[in-house]
């Protein structure tokens, strides 16, 4: 399903935003909880470099829609 | 103190994002708890025009980096 999908993708987000989507690091955002829709937009924008960010643009890049979408909903089922 | 004078300069924000920062449209982020530094650096980012998005920039112009600073302190300080 979607956000066991997520989880398995999400592997490499871990390191800056947490294994449990509440970051360590006070320049990164928790994405625990985050709205599914808000997510997947901002993923989109730094894919597509409508939301500048050189690293997040390395990271989105490759990755496709169904990605994106399972990635927000694995942070939106994360309770925060 | 910042918690507070923050929570009075968030009226205007509740309308999308929620009284308790926890938005009700799917579309805008929840705010309640998120990172001080990185809500920080979006809302200059939005006022700045390096992150476009022309709602935000109307709301983020006319906000001084006191005023960006203590709406940061605010929703830090909510539980989510």
């Amino acid at each position: 399903d979607d956000i066991a999908e997520g989880k398995a993708k999400a592997q490499s987000c871990a390191a800056c935003h947490g294994k449990e989507g509440i970051s360590s690091i006070p320049m990164y955002p928790n994405l625990a909880g985050q709205k599914q829709m808000y997510f997947e937009m901002q993923m989109k924008a730094f894919r597509d470099g409508s939301r500048p960010n050189p690293i997040m643009a390395n990271f989105a890049k490759p990755l496709t829609d169904e990605d994106i979408r399972q990635i927000a909903a694995y942070y939106a089922s994360l309770k925060h």
